[in-house]
C-alpha cells in the first residue's frame, strides 16, 4: 500500500478473509472513497487464498479517504487515506468522448484512435505474449481490441493456458467461481499495454467457443461481468467491449445486451467507454449507456451516416483485414487496409487495423498477435503522425473528399480517384500551407507557395493521394 | 438499288417527290415490306431537295416485296423486290436479348458486350471524328454510347458543325425541320461503327443543351423521334437509348419517357434493344419496353442485385470514367476502371469504359474521342478474349468472387481480396484445366494440374487475380 498514488494511476489494498464456502459468491465487499464531501462507490474483488482486493483510480489530485462495508467483520468498516499527486509523463488519464464524435484523454489530450485487434493474444503463453507486447512497442497502434474468454474458431484451436473459471475433476466448469491467476494474468497485460500507451479494449463476451463460457446463462453472466469490473475498472485504458459480434450470439437477447451494459456502467466507478461490436445487425448505438459506435463494415464510406445517426464517436473496429486468408474478412491487400483506414479518417472517424496472413503455426496477428507481416502499418503509422501534428481538434467530413477542423486544419482524400487538378475554397481571411501526400510512398511534398480563397491547384493525378492544408500563422 | 440484299444488310430506294410546304410533316411515306404472308411497315423520310427515301433492314433470306403508301400520288403504290442473300463475313446481325441477363447477335453468336462513351464525338468535323474511327478501330469496344443532338457541358463548349433542324436568320430553330445533311453524317458515322463491329447506342435525349433540343416540346420530340427511327433503324448496330441522365431533364415526366419507348417500339421495325440511362434516379427498367438496364452507378456490386430485380441484362454503361478531371465521375485510376469491368462481369453484367484525361484543347474521349490516353483499355481488352474464348453463353454470377456458365466455365475474381489459397466446389464428374490471371498484368498461368470435385489450390496472394476453369474434353 503506497501513500502516494499518481491522478488515474491506481491505489490497491488487501485484507485476509474468509477462505471457507465461496467468497466470490457469499462475501460482500464495498467501499466508499471521498475527496471532501464527494463519494464513490467502488466493489472489492476476491482474489483467492483468503485475500479480498480493493482497486481504486483517483481522478483528482488531493487527499483520498475510503471506508469499507461488508457482511464479514473482518472486512467492515476498514480505512483508509492516501494522496492522489499528478500525473507523471505520458499518464493522460482515461480516453473520454470529446466534441461529440471524437476522444482526448481525461487532461484535455487528443487521443487519435488508430486500433488494431489481437483477440486471444492473452492466452498463448508468455513467450508469444511477450513477443506481441514487443510487436506493439514498434507499431503505430493506441487500442488493442482484446477478449476475457479464449475464442474457438479458424486458425484458433489451442487451449489457453488459464480459464477464468474452477472446475471440478470430471471437467464441469464452476461458474460461481472465478480463478483468479487468470484474471492476474490478463490484469498483467492489461497493464503492459498500459505501459505502452495502448488502449485495452476489453472483450467481454463473444460467440467463438467450446468451452461454455458463451452461454452460461443470464445469473452466471451478470456475476462475471461485476467481477471483470471489480478487478479492471482502476485500469485507465480499459474500454468495455459488451461483445465481439453480439448478434452471432443467439443465446442472449437485445434485452440482455441493454442489461450488460446496464450493469458495466452502474458497477464501474469511472465510465470507461462502453460499446458493442457487430457481424451483420448492428445494435441501436444511440442507446443512452453506448459511449461510442464501434461498427463492423466494409461501408466505410458510411461513416459520415453514422455519425449523423448516432451522434457519438465512430470506430470502424473492423473494416476487414490486411491479410491472405481464404475468408473475405481476411484478405484485403495492405493498400486496401491503408485506403480504409484514411476513406474512415476523412469521414470523421476512426478505424482499426487487423492482419491475418497464413502462417505455418497458425499464428495470425488479428487473433495471436505475434509478429505484424504487412505492409499497412508503417503507412498507417504514417497516417497517425500526420493527424496527430494537427490541431487539437476531431475532423469534420466535408463531403466524399475531405475533412477539416474548423478553419485551422483541412485534409483531403482521394482514394482510387485521380483528379490532376483541384479547386479549393478556402477562407479568403487566411493563409494555409499544404502539402501533397502520397499515402502509400508515404511521401509528403510541400505546396510552393502558400494558398488561400478560391483557387484552383496542380496535383500528381495519381490514386491514393491527399492534400493536407493548414493555417499559418 | 441493288437487287441482291444481305441478310440484316440495307436496302434503300429513292424517289422524287414534293419540295414545296413542308415535306417532313405535309407527306406521308409508309411502305409494307412482304416476304411471304409476313409483312413489316416502315416507314419512309424525306431527304432534302425533293428526296424521298426507304430503307429496310431484311431479317430474311430470300424474296422481299414491297408497296409504298402516301398522300401523294408520286410516292403512293410504288411497288418494288429484291432478294435477300446470307450474311457474309462479320454480319451476325443485330443485338438481342438471350437467356434473360445476356446478348446475342441475331444469328446466335455470342455478344459480349464491351462499352465505351464518346457522347459528342459526331459534332467534332471530319478529322477527329476520323482520329476517333482509328483510336475505335485498335480499341476493345464493341459498343459505343453517343448523342444525336450536340452537347454543352464541361469541356464541351464548341458549336457542333451541322444541326438537325433548320434555322431562320434570327436563329430561331424551326423544329418541324429536320435538316438532312445532319443526319447522313450521323448515318454515315453509325455506317462506320457498323463496319467496325461495333454497335452504335444512339442517345435520342440528353440535358446537356443550349440549343434548346431538351426543351423542343412534346409534339416535336414525338416528330423527332419517329425522324430518326425512319432515318437509322435500318442499320443493325443502332440501340435506342432515350436518354443519357434523363432525370436531369426537370422538363420532361416519366410519363414523356413511357410515351418516348412506346413511340421508337412501334416506329421500329426490327425490335432493336431500347433502353435508358439515369444520373441518381433510376427510371424503373421492369416496364415491358426497356429491354435491358442501362444504369449509371458506382456500385458495381449491385449487378447481382438488378439482375435479379429487373430479370433483364444489365450494362452498367458508366460506373464513372478513367481520368483526371477535378469531377469525382471522372478521375478513377486506370485501374480501378479495370477493377470494376471485372467486377461487373463476374456479377453477371456488362460494363461500359470512358476515359477523362485532362487535354489542352480539353478533347476528352468520353465526349469528344480522338485518342485513347489510358492505361485500361488494353487489360479491357485481355478480359475481352478471355471472355470470347469461354462457352456461348453468359456468365451466371454465385456469390460475390465468382461466375459460371453451367459446369463448362468459372470464372473467380477477388478485386482488392488476395487470398493466398482457395477451395473449389466442382462438379466432382468433370475435369477442370485451370489459369490463374493476374488482371492487370495481363498474364495467364496454367495451374500445373487438372482439377475437380473439392480441392484446395494455391494462389498468388496479390489483389486483382482471378482464377478461369474450363473443363477438358
Amino acid at each position: 500500500m503506497s501513500e502516494f498514488v499518481e491522478q488515474w494511476g491506481r491505489y490497491e489494498t488487501q485484507w485476509e478473509g474468509p477462505r471457507g464456502g465461496n467468497p466470490f459468491c457469499d462475501v460482500s465487499l464495498q467501499a466508499e472513497f471521498s475527496y471532501g464531501n464527494r463519494v464513490v462507490p467502488v466493489a472489492g474483488f476476491y482474489d483467492g487464498e483468503g485475500v479480498y482486493t480493493l482497486r481504486f483510480m483517483p481522478d483528482r489530485v488531493g487527499k483520498w479517504r475510503y471506508v469499507t462495508h461488508s457482511d464479514v467483520p473482518a472486512l467492515d468498516g476498514r480505512r483508509g487515506e492516501f494522496t492522489c499527486i499528478p500525473a507523471s509523463g505520458g499518464n493522460h488519464g482515461p480516453v473520454v468522448v470529446r466534441d461529440t464524435h471524437h476522444f482526448s484523454y481525461a487532461d484535455g489530450t487528443p487521443y487519435v484512435q488508430i486500433g488494431t485487434t489481437c483477440y486471444a493474444w492473452v492466452h498463448q503463453g508468455d513467450a508469444l505474449e511477450e513477443q506481441t507486447l514487443q510487436s506493439l512497442r514498434a507499431a503505430p497502434f493506441n487500442k488493442l481490441r482484446m477478449c476475457v474468454f479464449p475464442k474457438d474458431y479458424l486458425y484458433n484451436r489451442n487451449e489457453p493456458f488459464l480459464y477464468p473459471f474452477e472446475r471440478d475433476e470430471r471437467g464441469v466448469w464452476d461458474f460461481t467461481r472465478f480463478h483468479p491467476p487468470f484474471f492476474r494474468h490478463l490484469e498483467q497485460r492489461v497493464g503492459q499495454l498500459l505501459e505502452l500507451g495502448i488502449e485495452a479494449d476489453i472483450i467481454l463476451f463473444h460467440p467463438y467457443d467450446r468451452w461454455g463460457f458463451a452461454t452460461m446463462g443470464s445469473e452466471a453472466d451478470d456475476r462475471y461481468l461485476r467481477y471483470v469490473v471489480s478487478r479492471l475498472a482502476a485500469y485507465r485504458n480499459v474500454w468495455w467491449s459488451m461483445a465481439n459480434e453480439y448478434d452471432l450470439m443467439r443465446d442472449k437477447t437485445v434485452g440482455d445486451w441493454d442489461r450488460f451494459f446496464q450493469i458495466v456502467q452502474e458497477t464501474d466507478p469511472y465510465g470507461h467507454l462502453r460499446s458493442i461490436h457487430n457481424c451483420r445487425q448492428f445494435y441501436d448505438h444511440g442507446k443512452p449507456w453506448v459511449t461510442h459506435a464501434s461498427i463492423q463494415s466494409s461501408d466505410v464510406h458510411r461513416v459520415p451516416e453514422w455519425r449523423t445517426l448516432y451522434r457519438k464517436p465512430v470506430v470502424l473496429d473492423e473494416c476487414q483485414y490486411e491479410g491472405n486468408i481464404e475468408r473475405h474478412w481476411g484478405n484485403i491487400s495492405a493498400r486496401e487496409m491503408v485506403h480504409r483506414f484514411w476513406q474512415g479518417t476523412v469521414g470523421g472517424g476512426y478505424v482499426g487495423h487487423g492482419e491475418t496472413y497464413l502462417h505455418p503455426q497458425d499464428i495470425l496477428w488479428w487473433s495471436k498477435g505475434g509478429v505484424l507481416h504487412g505492409e499497412s502499418p508503417s503507412r498507417i503509422a504514417f497516417l497517425r503522425r500526420l493527424l496527430e501534428e494537427g490541431p487539437c481538434g476531431g475532423l469534420e467530413p466535408m463531403g466524399p473528399w475531405g475533412a477539416r477542423q474548423g478553419e485551422a486544419f483541412f485534409l483531403y482524400y482521394w482514394g482510387v480517384h485521380q483528379p490532376a487538378e483541384w479547386t479549393l475554397d478556402l477562407p479568403e481571411a487566411k493563409r494555409y500551407a499544404g502539402e501533397v501526400i502520397d499515402t502509400w510512398e508515404m511521401t509528403r511534398t510541400p505546396l510552393p507557395h502558400p494558398v488561400s480563397g478560391k483557387c484552383t491547384m496542380r496535383l500528381p493525378g495519381k490514386p491514393g493521394m491527399a492534400l493536407l492544408l493548414r493555417t499559418i500563422g
